[in-house]
């Protein structure tokens, strides 16, 4: 059924969830799914998702098959894209094409925030092994950037 | 490639069109494919759409089996959804359920603009007929709000 999930000061009526469950390499960073995993949802083929890193805080360095649609929609930041890093600031659209190493840094005083789109089905993450860290650091601004 | 499609007030750097290039029953509406319709973008199984509604102005009243993610990043408005009329404001949510008619309206002083992602691969808008208009007009918000 047609609803509207609403929204005050950047949460909506949805659980705020860590991040991940597992994993380490990141950093304050919440997330919601705003539409795709409720019930009656199903017929969605994509998940509607708004992540939030608080200040100093980033996302885990990671890959995988599936792009991601990101916009940001709240704050600034910068975003390591395989071997180099983008400043991202209010609205700008982020492509993550497939298998393309990414993390997303909150660098501004306000929190950075972002829908980030993705198939439903979908590939899990892979975070970099010391030979694929070896190669990203030989980019200067990446390794300065970097967390893991 | 992965990449960032920059954004300034309210617009990105992809091509401004018109809302649609066929029909009628809409009214000052623009629209940015801002993902998924450039070269190398073919992975995505979803578009990300900015429409942006002028003051006064609204969307086709229509429904489709493909399902709606919308997500208001600008201004507000009311939102006809089948039987009811329901306000919405910045970043507020708005499922699109299957075959569920609905309409965009501009309400306020500022344009109302929002994100919509959808499957790349979807049926057709529908329009009402005669028959349909005058259910929907039975509910005396939507008779008052809707626009043909």
């Amino acid at each position: 059924m047609a609803k509207i999930i609403r929204s005050e000061n950047y949460r909506w009526d949805v659980p705020l969830k860590e991040y991940k469950s597992d994993g380490t390499g990141f950093r304050d960073i919440t997330r919601q799914t705003i539409l795709g995993e409720a019930e009656g949802e199903e017929r969605l083929n994509f998940l509607t998702r708004y992540f939030e890193v608080q200040p100093g805080g980033y996302s885990s360095l990671e890959h995988h098959e599936h792009p991601h649609a990101v916009v940001i929609i709240r704050g600034e930041g910068e975003v390591i894209l395989k071997d180099r890093v983008e400043p991202v600031g209010l609205h700008d659209c982020v492509y993550i094409s497939p298998h393309t190493y990414h993390q997303f840094h909150a660098t501004g005083a306000e929190p950075l925030g972002f829908l980030c789109i993705v198939d439903r089905e979908r590939d899990r993450p892979q975070v970099p092994g010391d030979t694929d860290l070896e190669n990203l650091r030989k980019h200067p601004d990446v390794a300065k950037r970097l967390r893991v």
